[in-house]
């Protein structure tokens, strides 16, 4: 078992990491919540695959146990998705003193964590991400959110869990595209702080070499976002390294309705898009961008796209930005495994949208 | 200008109470919130009585204000509610640097406070109370929620606003309904906490030598929940004193379906019964009841009640309190100043069914 803490005080949690750990997230729970009932929020995949099996650890346990199921997919992590939660919590005669379990990747997570942090004001939850991008990015750190039809992520909370628990294994039923999803995000942690783990992932030549080391690669990513979480819980400050890639990324996803690439594969382009960015300005080490390219390129991730209308993209993305205050902050790398804030002007991202076009 | 700084660490804010204040709110706000936009969330009928003097107060401070008016009354303290109000966050870009005001009563300080606390997972928010409820009990402390079908304030957060500015010169325009709702949680404070309070209402005949002294009489109120609120800000354990007279209160409301009493008049009830009980068992000190009693009649606050299904209400009483885990706690005077936390068993409430059918 690997475990890390994240100390934030009176908010602070374990995760524990695992192979198999599923059938035993019972007697995992026992310590972290010793109440009469856990309530599970999972969507229709995950819960076909795994429900069972988290219910009966459960029961054995000695909960009073009920599952919910709600369709898979980023619509479900809506507005309209809170009310049927609710009342499903509320026919459960959950309290503050019971459990909510969310099993599933980044949609269960945000959402479930969300109605975890709202009803009664809070009640306490645990994470049981089953993706690669829930289990290294958005499991750990206390963001839950649901999406407007105005954007993601637009509603939501500070909200710590109590416990995460994760079993690498569940990784291997992840389809492809949910595969290069999380994959983007190792990536990127790689790049901005830990050159070791980028090095690991270029001596991996598949992903079956990187399933039999995944419970390493998870730990290592988990145990950077906690350093950047302990330093910064409610994301105004070093956090913001995380956003690497993001900045072109979100405006790639974006433009494309989110029906194009997944969020993992808009990082990696995000990322490549940068680096070539700030290679040709001479504010990266040369070569940066060819290391970088070559991994990704490796593990089947992005290095293009082509856009129907390019320079609405770039016009979007510095709309929002003015929108944040006027500020305009974007995360470069130095180097491979190091990265820093960069403050800058509009102008900085002239002549992207003709790679992207 | 009176003021009171509630320290809660970095939740820590100031509440200012001043006649008139409300033509003011500009300039006030600018030391608290200093941000390109104001977004003003209101009722119709509070938005008709005061949202064209806030908006101008805000304008001449140099804010770019926007103010959205919902339907007045407790229907609008739900879940549908939020979509809207985000959406009208979204399209006056609001940011996590700009500041939305409530302006009204608990409906929407509630309300708006609860959007404030999860639109970009926390705008900072200010409230301005404008009826006597808010004012001394639900504008302070950071309690913020919307209802559910299933019952009230089961969705929400603690989300401290950045100040509160109350207008004591608004509670002239409350109806009796909203005044009495008011007054009931005033004659709270004086019982659990301060006979000197309780005396002062004493020596005032009617409303309206009761509003000769509002500013005063807010105050004081404000002040012993500020007490309170720094001691326990999560409410787990010296806030419970607040629920005095709310128990059987809830219950009578619940009853009614909400259709009956107002909330302070069934806390006044709720007073009235629990301490005819408590004093029945050797448990208040003898007299308490009957200088409650006086000060209820004198001010119209209700002292008795008859419902059809009395039997019913206490049996939901008691089933909720069986949900919270168990535990029964109640909260008893000592004697008219002085209140505690006495937890007993649900016998402790035989006999109220026939004092309300």
């Amino acid at each position: 078992m690997k475990q890390l803490h994240v100390a934030l005080g009176a908010n602070s949690y374990d995760i524990l990491i695992e192979r198999g750990l599923i059938d035993r997230i019972g007697s995992l729970l026992r310590p972290v919540a010793d109440c009469p009932r856990a309530f599970v929020l999972t969507d229709e995949n995950v819960g076909a695959l795994y429900g069972e099996r988290v219910m009966k650890s459960l029961e054995q346990a000695g909960y009073k146990a009920r599952l919910m199921a709600l369709p898979a997919g980023e619509a479900t992590k809506a507005l309209s998705s809170l009310g049927g939660i609710y009342q499903a919590l509320l026919d459960f005669h959950i309290t503050r003193k019971d459990v909510i379990l969310t099993l599933g990747g980044g949609v269960i997570g945000d959402l479930g964590g969300f109605a975890a942090a709202t009803f009664l004001r809070g009640v306490p939850f645990v994470q049981v991400p089953t993706s690669l991008l829930a289990q290294v990015d958005s499991s750990v750190g206390g963001k839950v959110a649901v999406d407007l039809p105005g954007g993601k992520n637009l509603v939501g909370s500070f909200y710590q869990p109590k416990a995460v628990f994760m079993d690498p294994d569940t990784l291997t039923s992840l389809t492809g595209h949910y595969w290069s999803d999380g994959l983007g995000e190792v990536v990127k942690y790689g790049c901005i702080l830990d050159e070791g783990l980028f090095e690991m992932i270029e001596s991996m030549p598949s992903r079956s070499a990187l399933m039999e080391r995944m419970d390493e690669v998870v730990y290592r990513c988990c145990d950077l976002k906690r350093g950047l979480v302990e330093q910064d819980e409610h994301d105004t400050g070093a956090r913001m390294l995380l956003n690497f890639g993001h900045t072109l990324g979100h405006a790639v996803e974006a433009a494309q309705h989110y029906q194009g690439l997944s969020h993992g594969q808009a990082v990696a382009l995000g990322m490549h898009l940068i680096t070539r960015l700030s290679e040709e300005k001479g504010l990266t080490v040369p070569g940066t961008l060819a290391r970088l390219d070559a991994l990704l390129r490796q593990h089947d991730l992005p290095t293009a796209v082509r856009l129907d209308h390019p320079d609405q993209a770039m016009a979007a993305l510095l709309h929002d930005k003015k929108n944040l205050g006027g500020k305009l902050n974007v995360v470069l790398l130095d180097r491979i495994g190091q990265a820093r804030i960069y403050p800058t002007l509009p102008d900085f991202f002239k002549g992207v949208e003709s790679w992207i076009g």
